[in-house]
């Protein structure tokens, strides 16, 4: 008799294009997902939506609804549907889903859970609070910026780095973002905006100790491109140091770093963006703790962003049984060499 | 051998809550059920949503995709759902998902198809036209009203009769409506807002003769309450008059009338909307070519509308094999008596 091996438990941490990529990559595979999401947003639709309903913010767990969705090819779509006419102009269809299935069935969980039977999800979005938070940043001016959308698309002068990020009021985790935090096998956080999408997530009391002690594998997917106020002039280092500063030194077993640079055209178009391709050298990494895996995880065209299926198939291979393995470093130098 | 009997086509024309109540009972039948529904709609949220987006009246078909909807609870309840605050105020989620889905698919047709799959419709929501229209009313004075919501809700003296209503453009009729008339066993047509919900389906060119020319059993169910502005005044005689004066003469196979006064306090409760009970005496139908179903057809309690099941019971006898059948017309007096 053979047994089938146990669905391993991946969590991704973090929300936005970065958690977008990283799950619609997994979903692919036989494992139980989990997407825990920053619930800091404050920009647009879902800042008006936020203001008007008071409800938690709609537009942080859309992302990662529809990069779950399945079959309901219909309704996922349309979740992403935005109205560029009257005044409903710059709503997502998915936010005002959302916020109509809160107001009537009272609460935002309840309303995320019956969005995802309806997009017949494959996994689970789970809001790392449920406890409506501001952001604040302080600059290295001192200068305190209240607001996701803020720090965000920055009005202050982006070269200032920010010292410190905080949530107010403080806010409790979500108990079933720790229960999944706690039987994961593999935490996946990032790739996305490290101050306004990844480290809200471990602002919130709780998160970032049940990741420390959780006997999952950690791995951190560094962003390929940096951002403009608040990771401006970033390499890799840099991102990790951060992250260790809010979750504990030595918590991630991998760091997963792109190291392929796309062609200087697709640099360039980024120029009005002020992003600039996140650098690595191996020297970095030389006493961390961590396997760093470095290797070509860019999608050929458009945007500079991860590949999905490469980021995914990786991610899968550090969970795999070994029948299921394969060649898991594949197109990935692992350092320290083994 | 024993052969099931094929199962009946009934088709509803009308609109609003009207057609909800027909549809929500007779979906509960082993029948296949049509609902046309009026696209001259352009009242509230269906008023913005035309004005804004260029689209078909969202508003007309959503009550008869609620009444049809099957299993899919959550869905059906929050199309009803109408947002009441801030920038959203006054519009029903279901319009909304009908505009999204229309600006995605680029018909309104194919919107209310998708949402009929989603909903998982009992029946199917055919509007009577897809050319966009605007309905017009000349009152006895010749003062001449632009818009359904204009005449729905009179900001004139809702005293004066109305003497005819037309749509501009003319429209011609959506071809699957033809069909389904054609095909149709049995038509329903009301209860509703005669001039409102129910005629404009018969001003699109094409529908009015459809119906007359079909070899369907043909019965108008009458409203129980008059409406200010529209039937002022009106006994059962009066709203098939005028119904005959777009139908044509001697359409109708039968007419229900409700002949059930409710208590004086609820009808009392009606007082500010100057809607009064609807008249019905034998003699006005002695000399017609149709036969009177005449019975208690009123709801129990709140609203003065018909009882959804009561109704449906009396529509399905007129279609059911004579296995189906039971006592037919058991709480109903038949006139002329047979």
């Amino acid at each position: 008799m053979s047994m089938k091996p146990r669905k391993k438990n991946i969590v991704v941490i973090g929300g936005g294009t970065g958690s977008y990529t990283v799950l619609s990559g997994l979903k692919k595979y036989p494992v139980n997902l989990t997407a825990i999401v920053s619930m800091a947003d404050d920009g647009g639709s879902t800042r008006v939506l936020r203001e008007e309903f008071g409800v938690l913010p709609p537009g942080s767990v859309r992302p990662a609804m529809v990069a779950l969705s399945s079959q309901e090819e219909t309704l996922a779509k349309l979740f992403s549907f935005r109205f560029s006419q009257g005044t409903l102009a710059g709503h997502n269809f998915g936010n005002l889903f959302l916020v109509a299935l809160t107001k009537q069935l009272g609460s935002f969980e309840e309303a995320v859970e019956r969005a995802a039977e309806l997009l017949h999800l494959k996994g689970e979005v789970v809001p790392s609070t449920l406890q409506k938070v501001t952001l604040y940043a302080k600059l290295e001016n001192n200068a305190v910026i209240k607001g996701e959308a803020n720090i965000d698309v920055p009005k202050h002068n982006g070269n200032l780095r920010i010292k410190k990020v905080w949530l107010e009021p403080k806010a409790k985790a979500n108990p079933r973002a720790l229960k999944a935090i706690r039987q994961a096998d593999l935490i996946v956080i990032g790739p996305g905006d490290l101050y306004t999408s990844i480290i809200p997530n471990f602002l919130v009391q709780g998160i970032g100790r049940a990741v420390e002690k959780s006997k999952a594998k950690k791995v951190y997917v560094c962003n390929i491109m940096t951002k403009f106020g608040e990771t401006t002039g970033f390499c890799a280092k840099d991102f990790v140091d951060v992250l260790e500063r809010y979750l504990g030194k030595d918590v991630f077993d991998y760091i997963v770093v792109n190291i392929k640079r796309p062609d200087s055209k697709r640099i360039k178009e980024y120029g009005h963006t002020r992003a600039r391709f996140v650098e690595y050298s191996p020297e970095d990494s030389a006493k961390a703790h961590f396997s760093v895996l470095a290797g070509d995880f860019v999608r050929k065209a458009g945007f500079i962003r991860h590949d999905s299926d490469k980021l995914a198939k990786l991610l899968f291979s550090l969970v795999a049984s070994k029948k299921q393995k394969g060649h898991p470093y594949a197109q990935c130098i692992r350092i320290p060499l083994e």
